[in-house]
C-alpha cells in the first residue's frame, strides 16, 4: 500500500469503530493536522458532522449534543492550544457524566517538544479531567496497528459510556502529506460488538432497600437530574405505591408531564416553602431516597443537612456518588431504574404527604399571583414557562436562570424538557450547549440566560453559520452578575460593582443584527409576554429583557415573604 | 484573632508576597469563592488590577501584560470551569516561556469530589503546562502556615520567571463566610528578597564559540523572537564585529531602530528571496548562530533542513531549547547576552554579506513596488507598515498576519515593536493578548488579524469595558480560513469550504456597533489607507478590510515569482 492508503485505511478505521461504537455526532473545527480524519468524517454517512470555529464552543456544543442524544458524541480539532480549548467542556462533561470523545490531532513525535509550530504536549494533557486517554501510533500498515486502532476506539467509547459516563481523549498523530484517498472505504474489523451490561441491585440492596421502605413514618423522594431516556412511567409508579412525596428538581425532568394520578406527590415548590422555618421544622423526614444529584435549590440542601434524616440512600450508579452535604447513609450503587420494581406497604405517608402537598399548592398560587403582577426577571421567567408550547424545550443558563427556573417553573402536564450545565455550574459554553442539546433533539428550545453567560458563549453563535437550528434566547440583561446581589458580598458596599456587578453596558441587538438573527428588546413582562408570542422568523432569535439587579432581589424577596405569610395562616403553631 | 481577621491575615500574605516577588499586574474575573482575594487584590496599591469577565481571554489579556511588561503577571478566578478556561494561555505561555501566575480559587476539601457546585478537581489539573502548582491550605492562624503561604508564593513566582519562564498555579481553597477585615495591612514577611542569577557562559563554551566564529567562511546570524528587553545595541555590535549577515524574524525586535551602521546587515526579505532555488543553493552557510527560536519563515527553515550547516549553534537559555528541524549541532546554554561580549576575526565574510544585501534589497524593491499597486492582503499590510508611526506597536495574529509581517514588515528606522503568539501559534486569545500588550507598553497599538481569530477571541474586546486602550484592530476579512489556500488542502475541492474555507459571511460592523468603536469599512489598498490615516477616536476602532482569498493566494504568488525574476537576473546559473 502507498502511503495515502496507509493514511486512509488508519483514519477510516478510526471514524468507523466510532460509529460502530455508538457515535452518531461529530463537532469539528477546522484546522490543518486534523485534516485526514476531518476527510473521513465528511465522507462518512454514518455520522453527523458538526462545524464550530470556536474549538471552546465546539466542545461545549458536543456536550448539548451529547446530552440531547443520550449518546456519546465525538469533537475532532487540530493539534495545539484549539485542543487546550476542549478543557472547559470536558471539564463540565466528566462532572455531569456525559461520554464525549475528544479526538486531538497531533504533530508526529519528532515534532513534539522542539518548539514546533503547533506542537504542545497532548498525550494526557487532559489529565484527570478524563476517564481515559491514548495515543495513537502514526499510520503504518501493520496488522497489529490495525487491531490496536478499531479495538482501542471502541474501548475508549466503552470506558466513556459505562457509569459514570465522561469525556475521554484520543491523540492521534499525522505526518504530511495529510490528503486521503476519497474513494477508500473502510475494512471489515474482527472486533464485532459489545453487548454492555447494566449494574443492578443484589438481594442483599433489595433487602435493606424494601426494610428502609417499609419502616419509614416520613419518607421522602429527592429526585435531581436524571439521565436522558430515564423511566419516569416506572418512576411514578414505584412513587404511587409508596404514596411518598416526590421533591423533583426542574432537571429531573419530573416538573413535565405529570401523570394525573401521581399529580398530587409531585412537589415542585419545595425551594420557596422551605425558607419558612416553622413549615420546614415540622416537615423533617426520617427517610430520603435520593435519585440523580443533589437538586439545585440551596433551601432543600439547608433543610436536609439541619434536619439529617435518620436514612438517606442515594442512588447512583457510580462509586462516586454526589452527596456535596455529607447526608448519606446508605450508598445503592446501581442503575436507578433497576430499583423501581420493588414495591413495599410503607406506613402512613398520608398525612405527611397530605401536608407537602398543601404547602405546595399553596406557594404555587403566590407565585403564579406573583408572576401575574410582577415585572422582574422572576415574573418574566414565569411567563416564558406559561407560554412555552409542549413539545418544546429550556435550556437554563447557571446562576440564576436555573434558579428561577426552579421557583417558576412549576409542576404541568406539558411535555417540556429541562436543560442545564449542573456538573460544574460554569456560566461558560451555555450557548453552545443549548444549540447542541437542540440540534439532536429536533424540536424548538428556548434559552434563558443572563448577560454576563450570554457574553461568555457568545461565539457558541457561529455554529449556526454552518447549520440549522431552532431557538430562542431569551437574554436578562441586569447589565452584570445579577447572582452576587444574594449573596454576601451583596451588603458590602466597597468593591461591590468592580469585582461582582462588573456591568459592562453591553447590549445584543448589535450581536442579533451581526448574525441576521429575529431580536426584540422588551422592558416589562407584558412587553415580553408580546415577544414571547410573536411569530419566530429566523432559526435563532434573541429576546433581550432589560432588568434592574435591585427591583429582581427585592421581588425575589417580596415572593418569597408572600408564600411565607401564607405558610404562616396555615402553620403558625 | 477572629475568623475573619484569619481569612484577611491569608489572603494579604499571598498578594503582598506576590507584589514582593515583582508581580505589578493581575487579571480579575467575576467570582464567588475567589473574594477574598479579589478583595486583598482590589484594597492594594501595589499592583495593577485589570476585570475581564471571560477567563479564557483574562488568560490571554494577562499573557500579553506580561509579554509588554517584561515581568510576571497574576491572573485570578473563582473554582470550577473559570480554571479550565486558563489552558489555552497557560499552554500558550508555557511554550512562548511567559511568566503566569493563575490562581485558582478552590472550594475546601470537604467539597472536592462530592458533587458540590462549582467544585471540580483543580489540584494539578494543568498537567505539564505548568511548571509548578501548590495546592494552599485553608487559612489558619498558624506561623508555619503563614511562612508556607508567603514562602510558597515567592518560590512559584522565581520558579515561573527562571529559564525557561512559564506558567504556575496556585490553588486556593476558601471555606465560607468569604467577606475580609479592609482595615487589616499584610505582615512583615521574615523572607526578604531573591537575587536571582543568570546563566552565563563558561570558559570550555567560549573558547568553542570563539573557533566556530574564527573558522567560518560562510556565517550567519539567525535571530528569532528575543525577549523584552534584550539589548539590541550590543547585539549590533556584536553582528558588526563579525560582520555576518543577519537573518531577523519580525518578532526579533531587530528590523526595527537599525542602527545606520548595521543596515547593510540586517536580512529582512529572506523568506522571499529564498523562495529562489539558485540563490538559496549558492547562499548555504557553513556556520550558523541562531538566537532565539527558529524564526516564522518556512522558506528558511526549508534552506537550512536542505543544506544542514556544519555548525548550526543555538543559544537558549533552556535545556529544551528549541530546534524543531533537529539542525542544532550545538547548545549553547546562557543568556544569550551573556555571549554578545565574544570578539574574534571571522574569515572573510564580505562577499557573503554583500550578496545577501544586494538580495534584500532587490526583494524589498520589488516589495514596495507591489505594495505600491496592489489591492490584496499583503498590500495592505505593506500600507499599514509605511503607515505606522514610531513609538507604535504591532500585533499580528497567527496564520496569515504574522507571515505578512514576515513579508513585508522589512527593516525601518522607526521604533515599531512587533509582537504574536508563537509559542503554540494559536489563534485563539488574540484580540486579548494585544489588548494586554498594549496596556503595559502604553503606546498606541496595532493588531493586525483575520476575522476567524477576531471571531475566536471577540470576547477579548470585554475587558476594554473596563479599562482603557488604544489599539486599532485591522481585520483582514477574507471570509473564512484563509491560510488553508496556501496548504496542499487548497489544492482539493472535494469538501474544501465545508472543512476549510469556513466562511461565516460575518462582518464586523456590528460587532463595532455593539462595542461603540469607531470602524471603517474598506475594499481595496487606497480606501485602506485612507481609514488607517483617519483620526482616531476611540480607545478601540476597528477597520475592516474586505478581501478574497484567491485574490490574496495569487497576488502573494506574483510578488514572490517578480522577486524570482529579478534575482534571475542577476543569479542565473
Amino acid at each position: 500500500m502507498d502511503e495515502r492508503r496507509t493514511l486512509t485505511a488508519h483514519v477510516l478505521a478510526i471514524t468507523e469503530s466510532l460509529i460502530r461504537a455508538g457515535v452518531r455526532h461529530v463537532v469539528v473545527s477546522p484546522g490543518s493536522r486534523s485534516t485526514p480524519l476531518a476527510y473521513a468524517f465528511a465522507k462518512s454517512k454514518g455520522i453527523l458532522m458538526h462545524i464550530q470555529t470556536d474549538e471552546r464552543s465546539a466542545g461545549f456544543y458536543a456536550l448539548g449534543l451529547a446530552k440531547g442524544s443520550g449518546g456519546p458524541v465525538a469533537m475532532l480539532c487540530t493539534s495545539g492550544t484549539a485542543a487546550s480549548n476542549y478543557m472547559p467542556a470536558l471539564t463540565e462533561a466528566k462532572y455531569a457524566r456525559i461520554p464525549l470523545i475528544a479526538i486531538t490531532a497531533d504533530r508526529p513525535h519528532e515534532l513534539r517538544e522542539v518548539g514546533a509550530p503547533q506542537a504542545i504536549d497532548q498525550v494526557g494533557m487532559y489529565g484527570r479531567t478524563v476517564k481515559y486517554s491514548v495515543d495513537f501510533p502514526l499510520p503504518e500498515e501493520r496488522p497489529e496497528s490495525a487491531e490496536f486502532i478499531t479495538r482501542h476506539v471502541r474501548r475508549a467509547v466503552s470506558i466513556a459510556t459505562d457509569a459514570p459516563a465522561g469525556p475521554v481523549q484520543l491523540n492521534v498523530p499525522f505526518r504530511e502529506p495529510l490528503l486521503i484517498d476519497f474513494e477508500m472505504e473502510a475494512a471489515e474489523p474482527a472486533f464485532r460488538h459489545r453487548f454492555a451490561g447494566q449494574i443492578g441491585p443484589d438481594p442483599e440492596m433489595i433487602d435493606w432497600f424494601e426494610g428502609a421502605l417499609r419502616s419509614a413514618h416520613k419518607g421522602m423522594i429527592v429526585a435531581g437530574e436524571l439521565p436522558p431516556g430515564f423511566d419516569r412511567g416506572a418512576f411514578w409508579r414505584f412513587a404511587e405505591s409508596l404514596g411518598w412525596p416526590v421533591l423533583a428538581d426542574p432537571l429531573s425532568g419530573l416538573r413535565s408531564e405529570v401523570p394525573a394520578s401521581a399529580r398530587s406527590l409531585c412537589i415542585s415548590s419545595y425551594d420557596a416553602v422551605l425558607k419558612h422555618t416553622g413549615f420546614a421544622e415540622k416537615m423533617e423526614p426520617d427517610t430520603v431516597i435520593r435519585f440523580g444529584p443533589q437538586p439545585v435549590s440551596k433551601p432543600l440542601a439547608l433543610f436536609l443537612k439541619s434536619c439529617r434524616p435518620k436514612v438517606y440512600a442515594v442512588v447512583d450508579d457510580s462509586p462516586s456518588f454526589r452527596d456535596p452535604y455529607h447526608l448519606a447513609t446508605h450508598h445503592l450503587q446501581c442503575a436507578p431504574e433497576s430499583l423501581l420494581g420493588v414495591r413495599t406497604d410503607s406506613s402512613g405517608p398520608e398525612e405527611y404527604a397530605r401536608l407537602w402537598e398543601e404547602a405546595d399548592a399553596d406557594a404555587a398560587e403566590e407565585t403564579a399571583a406573583f408572576a401575574k403582577n410582577g415585572n422582574d426577571e422572576g415574573a418574566m421567567a414565569a411567563v416564558l414557562f406559561e407560554e412555552m408550547s409542549s413539545g418544546s424545550d429550556l435550556f437554563a443558563s447557571s446562576s440564576m436562570p436555573i434558579r428561577d427556573a426552579d421557583t417558576f417553573f412549576l409542576k404541568t402536564e406539558k411535555d417540556i424538557g429541562i436543560f442545564a450545565n449542573r456538573g460544574a455550574n460554569g456560566i461558560d459554553g451555555v450557548v453552545s450547549t443549548a444549540l447542541g442539546l437542540q440540534a439532536a433533539r429536533n424540536r424548538p428550545a428556548w434559552l434563558l440566560i443572563g448577560d454576563l453567560a450570554m457574553l461568555h458563549d457568545q461565539n457558541g453563535l457561529i455554529a449556526t453559520r454552518f447549520s440549522d437550528a431552532d431557538l430562542t434566547i431569551v437574554v436578562m440583561n441586569n447589565d452584570g452578575g445579577g447572582i452576587f446581589s444574594y449573596l454576601p458580598q451583596g451588603s458590602e458596599p466597597r468593591y461591590f460593582e468592580e469585582l461582582f456587578g462588573t456591568p459592562t453596558g453591553l447590549r445584543f441587538d448589535h450581536l442579533a443584527a451581526m448574525y441576521g438573527f429575529q431580536y426584540d428588546g422588551v422592558r416589562d413582562a407584558a412587553e415580553f409576554r408580546d415577544a414571547v408570542r410573536k411569530e419566530k422568523e429566523t432559526p435563532v432569535r434573541i429576546i433581550e429583557a432589560f432588568s434592574d439587579r435591585s427591583l429582581n432581589l427585592a421581588e425575589h424577596r417580596r415572593l418569597w415573604g408572600r408564600i411565607s405569610e401564607r405558610l404562616d395562616a396555615r402553620w403558625k403553631n
